[in-house]
């Protein structure tokens, strides 16, 4: 049950979470799923209300982010010279309670997030490569294109 | 720097937090980090204030958890009959700020926990196998051992 998003590569698949009166249990990655490749670091960040960790693009890594306390608004670029959505955005809300799910950057994409909601959100990373700090390249937010971070910041572009 | 305790095969490794205006960045697993053996889920469970869950014990598979969000107490105890540590039990505090750690608890240990603190907490798992319902068992709070749900509760023993 993967939903295709519209930049080539970009996967977002709908996550499991078993309601429970003690806390819920949420799925993030198995090695059996047909997304999985191999199994790099996983580590978290956390996105306080309204801040920005924005723009981020890895040469070789691909991330596997899910969002399993609060709520961000993702973006992502295609400046890949080569690919069928050269010069696409994607705009994507994740978290909890109605958008629980994975989604998968693979390598040479920009991306970037904003904390919505009151409290802080957790993004969890399931990257499949180790940290490397020679691997990634980063840009400030408003660095990228003109546009890019009113994107982030409200979801949509002026027209 | 791994801290062993005092349990056979558990180890309670201290894990990086670094500090971010926008939201700290928390380590959590990487594949060439020493302690790592292989990747077969990553899933997180919630645990609300004074909620237990408990107990649980794994035929093969082994438990890599962290508490990127909240504090909860851990119990183990080692029912292994070969076990140098055999009827020792293990209570451990996990979770923010202070105490932000991997515990890594081997197959055959009991082990169980409760939430900390006035808001959930979130336990990370990436454990060394996928789930599979059959290679686990499950106990009520009360039923593994007249005291051991008063060391979930309390942190200690009545003498």
């Amino acid at each position: 049950m993967t939903s295709p998003v519209h930049i080539e590569g970009l996967l977002l698949t709908p996550l499991g979470i078993i309601e429970d009166e003690r806390g819920a249990v949420l799925h993030m990655l198995r090695s059996d799923a047909p997304e999985f490749t191999r199994f790099g670091e996983c580590y978290f960040s956390e996105v306080n209300p309204g801040a920005i960790k924005a723009w981020k693009r890895h040469r070789v890594q691909t991330q596997n982010l899910a969002v399993p306390v609060g709520r961000i608004r993702v973006a992502v670029y295609d400046a890949r010279p080569d690919s069928r959505s050269h010069g696409h955005w994607e705009v994507i809300e994740m978290g909890r309670p109605d958008a629980y799910a994975r989604l998968s950057i693979p390598p040479q994409l920009w991306y970037g997030f904003m904390g919505l909601g009151t409290a802080a959100a957790l993004v969890a990373n399931c990257a499949d490569a180790p940290h490397d700090p020679g691997e990634s390249e980063s840009l400030a937010p408003g660095a990228l294109d003109a546009q890019a971070l009113e994107l982030l910041r409200v979801g949509c572009r002026a027209p």
